[in-house]
């Protein structure tokens, strides 16, 4: 008999028929003689009708408010599971974030759980119960609902698992593991079986949407045995695994990419201590996220400077570093919306030289041109135009044949 | 400086729009110098959505989860309010009923207040902030999720006017005061500027829907000065008074109806004590609340024994009462689904001799028969055929002068 926490996304219990069909899979979870833990999510669709709400009344909606509001979500969802498997003669409870004390900080819309309080969940499982647990949400110190951000309820299932020291946590969702790379560019891309804690959260960060990165970080962190399955097929899914030195890695397990990307680079900058901090520490404080960051070596005195930010965040950010560029007499700043990065991601490329020539290669023989470079230990990232993301994707997936890659 | 609680029920906060128009009432009552505690119902629609939702799931849903489920309306009005006056520069927070402490027991649909820490508010009003409440919704012992009933919202208003010692609980709804009886069936009813508790308790429990009873019995019992107000118009609404001895009282404050009755007869019981115990407790055991109880006086041993209870109730209680009849050895069972009950309240009545017979002789001459008499001290009701509901209201409203009662 284990323990396993389940985790449901919005797809997966977006209608009440779906939500019947989520009852099935816990109680036959049940049957095989575990106590299971179930997370939801908000019914999709539910939390942008929410949030358009609160659009209406404000454009910038007081955010303790904005939580109080969208957690609402995840209730109703956790409300129709229990009373589903209640039916079902199988006891359950319902709990929101503040009830089984999901601790968080107070930083509101994208909260940070600091502790649970695993008691109440255990005395109901002592009791033969099904707990049913609202994802995404938690309560500060003085008890006001903070919300983790979307897609939280996978770090909501983790944290459970962490904290009940559950056998295993397991994602369910609309696909039915992690690919080597989107099925939608590479038709053959295949499902693995396993993938390291460090290959899937490079995964995860580099715009693989199956599972949360923060979600990744705490299972790596505490030390929970996480899975990924899909909520309306049979399958074992993906299990996240922690490295193991004896086993034979592939080279490359996968091929991430991010559409979402924009650069910006100011260029005459004088090339001097702090000035890295002088030009990112605005962009910081305006709360927009840098993901690459490449400085070259300087000419004369001055150097170039070149990050990437989200797309969304790209006119913030250029109006940023247009007034930082005023004052450091910088020569000039320029920019670009139409690129995107793509990454080769595998644990094996540490003991494997000619990763990255042969990467190179692979995108030179279909003539792209490769903007910026990035890399670390289990990683090669670059950004290239839009226009040659599919092209470039498929002629990597191809040259590191990943179709036939997948772990066993 | 007066400390105001204000409620505000579904129709006034059906709209994002409407939520921005309650904003502008609260703000005007704090630019007035008050303080303001606001509770609000879920936007019209929203519970009747959550409960249909629930029942797609379940024909019998686990109350517990239900509480969960429906008390996310409110929740939902909360933090758009809240965002409402935030936006309009006026510092506001909103509370569910478990963030400050609304302790019922554990009556899950429909539980009773028990009490209030009115600590957390208190310090909100100390820091110049509006205090945003949902209604209808609270926490028991274990703090599991608990709703008092449709219509709690009224009694969540009062609890926390009491709990706070507030001057004035102000119920904002769509009429604008409690009228002599309704202006749907007597175009002529009138205003009252203000009501006894007394006299307001038989007009909310017989039929007018303006104020929840509980919320009246509530007001009464711990002294906190109610009035009613139309969220729509301006105006003073009614007050509900403390009956004041020195205050000329009109004998007859207003005509109160309920469509919603059924009777049920049983005949030749057996003339003994216990009887009426024998056959009402196996109806209350079974939830369906009571309302009029006449027994006739016996002829030889045995005696008759009638009973109303509300139209939705009449099958389940018949089905009782034949039960109950066979094993009294009744002689039969009778009911009728197409009665109404009409009654004068006023609390001038307990001074006034000849008030039931003026009603008596302004039904008579319509022609409409009384079925049922029932008294007390400041009622009287008939219960008369369905058909004569509105020939008698009418009768009666002219009969008593009401156009021109109106109390000043």
């Amino acid at each position: 008999m284990a323990l396993i926490v389940q985790k449901y996304g919005g797809t997966s219990v977006g209608t009440v028929e779906k939500i019947e069909n989520v009852a099935e899979k816990v109680i036959a979870t049940r049957n095989a003689g575990h106590d299971v833990v179930v997370v939801v999510s908000a019914m999709s669709g539910e939390t942008n009708r929410l949030v358009e709400l609160a659009s209406q009344v404000s454009d910038t909606p007081e955010p303790r408010e904005f939580d109080v509001l969208v957690s609402t979500g995840e209730q109703v969802t956790i409300a129709l599971l229990s009373m589903a498997l209640n039916k079902r003669g199988y006891p359950a409870r319902s709990y929101t974030g503040s009830q089984v004390h999901i601790l968080t900080d107070n930083a509101y819309t994208k909260a940070r759980i600091l502790d649970i309080d695993e008691s109440r969940m255990r005395g109901d499982l002592d009791a033969g119960r099904i707990v049913v647990v609202a994802g995404f949400q938690g309560r500060d110190e003085q008890g006001n609902i903070t919300t983790l951000g979307r897609g939280g309820s996978d770090t909501t299932a983790v944290a459970l698992a962490a904290a009940l020291k559950a056998d295993e946590c397991q994602i369910y969702t609309d696909v039915d593991g992690v690919y080597t790379t989107d099925p939608r560019v590479v038709p053959e891309a295949s499902r693995l079986d396993s993938i390291t804690f460090e290959e899937m959260l490079e995964m995860a960060s580099l715009g693989s949407k199956v599972l949360q990165i923060r979600a990744v970080e705490f299972a790596g962190k505490y030390n929970v045995r996480l899975r990924v399955l899909s909520s309306f097929e049979e399958g074992p899914g993906t299990l996240i695994t922690f490295e193991d030195d004896d086993m034979e890695q592939p080279v490359i397990s996968g091929i991430a990419f991010n559409r979402d990307e924009a650069k910006l680079t100011i260029l005459g900058v004088p090339d001097q201590p702090g000035i890295a901090h002088q030009i990112l520490g605005s962009i910081g404080e305006a709360n927009i996220e840098v993901d690459m960051i490449i400085q070259n070596i300087a000419a004369d005195s001055t150097t170039d400077f070149t990050f990437t930010v989200h797309r969304n965040d790209y006119d913030k950010a250029m109006t940023i570093l247009e007034e930082t560029a005023k004052n450091l007499n910088a020569r000039e700043v320029s920019g670009d919306k139409a690129i995107v990065k793509v990454s080769l991601v595998g644990v094996g490329m540490r003991s494997h030289a000619g990763v990255a020539s042969t990467m190179f290669k692979a995108l030179a023989d279909e003539g792209i041109n490769i903007r910026m470079i990035s890399t670390s230990e289990i990683k090669i990232s670059v950004v290239v135009d839009e226009k040659y993301l599919e092209l470039g994707v498929r002629a990597l997936h191809s040259a590191f044949d990943l179709a036939e890659a997948a772990v066993e």
